[in-house]
């Protein structure tokens, strides 16, 4: 496929991608959808009325609207249009966008030049554990190797409920958080700024397709019509807060200081050339959690760690989604088994996404292994958890033989000093 | 005070009290916000052009609206206006709405011509823990009397995130959940319906006030502004599912299959008459955590569950909020100590609430003590854990000296049977 609109052939934003987003810039200060290709954003506001397939022509007003929720609640099939519509009015050979330099102008926005925005109103973000190789080193760190795995983490994907008012969109500093830690064993709690703050490496998952009742179960197996695509997400950590105050309830306060997402989101339509094998499962799950087909990715993920010393950036860690251990359709069956009604623009968090070797863990926890392994960065510096001023940048792109790339853009923030307490 | 509008002194809703919900009827069925006032709803809808004050009058078109998000967003001085604009009205010596015989007739509309929904669109909901007796109870039945309370408990309030999509409204059924649950330690794990479904008692707070910004704290001697009031709260719960599910990070599919409100808002105005003393904390909090005002309400709680065999109920828990440890400052400081930011119409759940004697314990478990104390209910019928056709109903209130009662309405649910899985 070729546009005619100029990329260099290692965009993350080829025609075959087309990742839809909401932003705002100078030439319009309400929020837009848009879609990415190159270095520009296609305004979908400015051209719905191009949308003339057989469903979506009656629904073009949807591409008005200010966040992806009513276009992500329609069925898969609107979805399919919407891309084949896309790639037809981006393609080299197609004229009616291509020639029409008055539209054109008005219709492509330049990256650079635009403001992006959390592209959905998130209803309800949900956070799994999906990663066996996250949940083992955790599991040796804390437990020993002979428990490292809960006796439930086969048995079914664990998950809790996040917060959705602090996931911010990459770019938005994070701070660094006060709270509770215990920082010895039988003393008295301290209060005050976290000492181990972490990132995690993960892929999320948003929901679509029609909302199910309360009460009715979305199995593994009828999961895809309400997977719409996916996001990069740093779950950003502070370890210690956590390790004081989640038991017996689970994390709290030491997740919901901020989680960052990237701002492109990119379908499952654009993601199916890289489906590879599901990850060998046993024992063999419930069936509910049962799905014949493929459906894990091969997405590679990096982290960089850039800090206030050089602008040069390390990568820390190379990561890929296909290391999941539970697929996203197992997650949403999991998710909804009692009866929990999912809404279109609801989250699924993969959790921490970690490697088989040590330069693929996805946390700094695993990667300094609880401090003992300090990691050097290029700029000589050393890291055990980040630092003030450390910039986090998640990476997400898919290659395959042909040349072509699918990437995720970035997912990128800074860490602040702490605010300091005054009573 | 008196209303022109009659009402028996024992109504829930004397003009004392004036908690605000969402309703359509026969009249409407677009959502109309609305009061109650006796056996009848005060459509805001109708009336919004009498707020006359001098805040409110800028603002009237907020009583047009389908939920309460954008007044809860209102500063404390708007709630407490329009307080004193419908005591004003509703006032027996008042005659602009008294007299208007063709307004009365369309502000008027019957409680039980209406139907209710959920009052606010939720973006967020934090369940707590926050009642001594009942992590005690708890504790002592899954740990022993030594290691009852963890370590936390009484440093800060355990909370964690729950879900927002479920919540539902007084009247909605709940489906005994499917899930995976241990029955045999050690063995495999079972796929099948739950069987020790239960409720839990707790009262919800909504959050109000201006929005905190990401990073920014709200300490407990800043709450105040945050809290817009409270409603009756059932946190349906799946013993079995949570039990086997919740290592390491909470309870997940035991929660989220619905949890139910009670349709009216009860303002912390029409509830200060009722504060009473905090539960005495040791140690002395953080403080972050630390309030000088009492901020600790005497609000009546009961529980009847009603069987299929009879419409007689029975009463079988009378608990009062006051036995809560934290307050609900406090349980906010805790929210937003890291930086969260809360948003209006965000709930606060205050964590299933046992007094001190068996029959006010807030739980089927704690009441039939794990199985081993079943309940006697009126019809002669026995209960460990909730039967399917069994209907739990939460009612609250409060009586003073001179005879004023504020009550909540009531929050009632039915257990349907589990709907058969099908693979």
């Amino acid at each position: 496929m070729k546009s005619f609109i100029e990329y260099s052939s290692d965009t993350d934003f080829p025609i075959e991608n087309l990742p839809y987003g909401v932003f705002t810039s100078a030439k319009n200060d309400r929020k837009h959808i848009g879609v990415a290709i190159g270095d520009w954003i296609l305004d979908l506001n400015v051209i719905s009325h191009l949308f003339d397939g057989p469903l979506l022509k009656h629904e073009q007003n949807v591409f008005k609207e200010e966040t992806l929720n009513t276009f992500m609640g329609f069925s898969k099939a609107y979805w399919i249009e919407a891309r084949k519509t896309l790639q037809n009015l981006l393609d080299v050979s197609t004229t009616i966008l291509q020639n029409d330099t008055e539209l054109r102008k008005r219709a492509f926005v330049k990256q650079n030049e635009a403001q992006m925005h959390v592209p959905v109103d998130i209803g309800d973000y949900t956070d799994f554990y999906s990663s066996l190789h996250h949940a083992t080193n955790v599991g040796i760190m804390f437990r020993g190797k002979d428990n490292a795995l809960f006796e439930n983490w086969k048995y079914l994907p664990v998950g809790y409920h996040g917060r959705s008012s602090s996931i911010v969109i990459s770019g938005t500093p994070i701070t660094r958080p006060y709270g509770q830690t215990l920082p010895v064993e039988g003393a008295a709690p301290h209060f005050g700024p976290c000492r181990l703050m972490d990132f995690e490496l993960e892929v999320g998952a948003f929901i679509g397709g029609k909302p199910n009742k309360l009460g009715e179960r979305i199995t593994a197996k009828n999961a895809e019509e309400h997977i719409f695509g996916f996001v990069l997400l740093n779950d950003w950590s502070a370890r210690d807060i956590q390790k004081w105050e989640y038991i017996p309830l689970g994390p709290f306060t030491a997740k919901n200081l901020g989680s960052t997402i990237s701002p492109w989101v990119v379908t499952v339509e654009a993601l199916r050339p890289y489906i590879v094998d599901n990850y060998p499962q046993d024992p063999t799950p419930f069936p509910y959690l049962r799905h014949d087909d493929s459906f894990n990715f091969d997405i590679k993920l990096e982290v960089d760690i850039t800090t206030e010393k050089s602008p040069v950036a390390t990568t820390v860690c190379r990561s890929n989604f296909k290391y999941m251990y539970w697929t996203v359709k197992q997650q949403l069956a999991q998710q909804t088994v009692t009866g929990c009604n999912v809404r279109p623009g609801d989250l699924l968090g993969s959790g921490t996404i970690s490697g088989e070797v040590a330069d693929s863990f996805g946390s700094m926890l695993e990667l300094a292994w609880k401090g003992t392994k300090p990691i050097r960065l290029s700029t000589g510096e050393e890291r055990k958890f980040l630092q003030d001023g450390d910039t986090v940048t998640l990476r997400g792109f898919c290659v395959n033989g042909n040349g072509v790339k699918i990437g995720f853009g970035k997912c990128e923030g800074k860490l602040l000093p702490a605010i300091p307490f005054v009573e």
